[in-house]
């Protein structure tokens, strides 16, 4: 039967926590499906710094190359803040693995959940009417990676600069991408852009107005990032796939999760072209209720359903660990994050939320 | 008596609409303050390319040269969307005024006002409490006027690139007027970077330190981009002033105005450091309402207000539009855009909006 081998980052904050619950919830989906899970645990982040002297220490590297797939938890705190840019947890972790495994397609989903419209941050008659849309992120290109990148000079004319630099196969890879996700959804892609100002942007949408030729199915609209982030507020249900650069994708994504009001139900998905990838909630370390044993751990439960998808092709156990995520909100079983006066039943605790959804594999 | 020289530049859309309104309040305060406004008239934007051939022609340049300040509409429409990025109205007339008269300080101030919190797209309790804005923006600097800035090489190679460049003399000059802002307010600056991504951002966060010791009265906090579009969503009302790059600012004053609710009252300023300034109204040319008598002029009538105070010291005169402004408002007479269903007096065309705040001066 076949075998995955997982690199296991559990990482900063409330990661350790969420992730037992996912781990929890993969040994019942492995027995059930019929395939293994080799797991091999690796620090990640601040912890990593305090142990190692690293926020990514080349035992965790070469750990992550040995595997097929990465879990990761999520990293940083008020610990660590006081570092050097540099060398703080999520930069000096984050961006050097998309880099090293050209994690070039980052998805990250947001939807507004049945039930848990109130939460939302959005007028009521605007979250009643729902969103489901998928950021579909450009994460090794842009102005993250784009040399030259520095500073030089002295005095008031000291300057330090970055380059916002795209490539027509760059473009091209994300886009493709997003109109296959388009595909798959409600046939819409809204690439986002500033192609007023950014000589990289009017690139981008020449190279993305070409491969649309080849989705004659899918509509392809473009729209100003400034722009963008009103309508997304206005009116998010208009938005199925948005095809963002990576500096726009972090911004959009990160408005479409506070707009859903439970960024403690959003995973992650990190992929090269060979089908590695690395896995996170979109959540963050939460520092503030880490070790209370009360962090929701559906979105790392939900990043390892989308690993099972994505890097093992297993289907079957991607959609039972979804289901029994569903199940379990729609029972009414919630972490204190999504706990209303009306509830069924008490809050639950991490541990409790992972049995709920493990016991419903 | 003293005698000013402003260029009025209508634009496209409902910019001519608009300005006849501030024009009309403008003319009642010179005579009730005891100063006189010279208006020359210029094309700008879609209208000065249909009648001259160019976005900002040569002679509206040399009107805004001979002027004191600018008094601008807005700019753009569906008529000249096929137009290559450089000649449209928008980049092609804004950013030259911009860079040519060295506008590098821009004011967008977003405020509920009292009484219009239903329009906000936020949820009822989070518009409640209300919130008061300015973002203070880099207008010369950054990725929009960053060298080099092109394209090169072919095929799957080819790319595209810009230069998000800050010296530090042009941090440091915006963040001075930042932290001048906020003593007149609340005393809060937040800035806005990405330091744990961009060199820029690092240099952009070390100066704005740097100057916060020469306003010990004001609480600086540091902030991403990317959490600073959540956190204006989560609670508007922890900002006061939000000190931005360029780019950063062209997004979040976007987003702020937005989650207003009324962009019709939204007035923008953007001056060099003579005190010469462009003033126009946050919204856009709104081409699907222009020409039909119903846009909302308050927006364009405040942005003279500004251009009273900030580029003439009038402010008895600035202060008397205001107050009219708010009577007019709190006496329940609205345009169509903030128009509720109880409100005591029927919708108001822009011309009636326009008498009424004249009347009250
Ligand atoms: C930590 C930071 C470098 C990172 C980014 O900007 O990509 C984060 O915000 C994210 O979105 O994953
Ligand atoms: C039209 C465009 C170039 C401009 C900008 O990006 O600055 C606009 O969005 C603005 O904010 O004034």
């Amino acid at each position: 039967s076949a075998n995955y081998k997982v690199a296991v980052l559990p990482g900063d904050g409330i990661g350790p926590e969420v992730m037992a619950e996912a781990l929890k919830v993969l040994d019942k989906v492995q027995s059930e499906f019929g395939f293994t899970l080799e797991l091999s645990h690796f620090d990640v982040g601040g912890v990593a710094i305090d142990n190692h002297g690293s926020p990514l220490p080349a035992a965790t590297l070469a750990g992550c190359e040995a595997a097929d797939a990465v879990l990761f938890g999520s990293v940083g705190g008020p610990k660590w803040e006081h570092l050097a840019p540099n060398d703080q947890p999520e930069r000096g972790a984050l961006l050097p693995l998309r880099g090293h495994f050209k994690l070039f397609c980052n998805m990250r989903p947001a939807r507004i959940y049945e039930g848990l419209e109130d939460f939302s941050p959005l007028r009521a008659d605007i979250s009643a009417r729902g969103f489901d849309i998928v950021c579909m992120r450009e994460l090794t290109g842009g102005i993250y990676f784009g040399q030259p990148k520095g500073r030089e000079g002295e005095g008031a004319q000291e300057k330090a600069f970055d380059t916002e630099v795209y490539h027509r196969y760059e473009i091209e890879r994300i886009a493709r991408l997003g109109f296959e996700a388009a595909q798959g959804r409600r046939g819409i892609v809204t690439s986002v852009d500033k192609a007023n100002v950014l000589q990289a942007s009017i690139l981008w949408r020449e190279v993305v107005n070409e491969v649309a030729k080849d989705y004659p199915d899918v509509t392809l609209n473009h729209i100003y990032i400034d722009n963008a982030t009103m309508q997304l507020i206005k009116d998010p249900s208009q938005f199925d796939v948005m095809l963002c650069s990576n500096l726009f994708g972090d911004i959009i994504s990160d408005e479409m999760a506070m707009l859903t009001g439970s960024m403690g139900l959003l995973p992650s998905v990190s992929l090269n072209d060979q089908g590695f990838g690395l896995y996170e909630p979109a959540g963050g370390s939460a520092p503030d209720i880490a070790g209370k044993g009360i962090a929701n751990p559906v979105a790392q439960i939900l990043s390892a359903a989308l690993m099972l998808r994505y890097s093992f092709k297993e289907e079957a156990a991607a959609l039972a660990i979804e289901r029994a995520i569903s199940e379990t909100l729609s029972e009414g079983y919630f972490s204190g994050d999504l706990y209303k006066a009306d509830a069924k039943h008490p809050v639950q605790t991490t541990v409790q939320m992972g049995e709920h959804i493990a016991n419903r594999i």
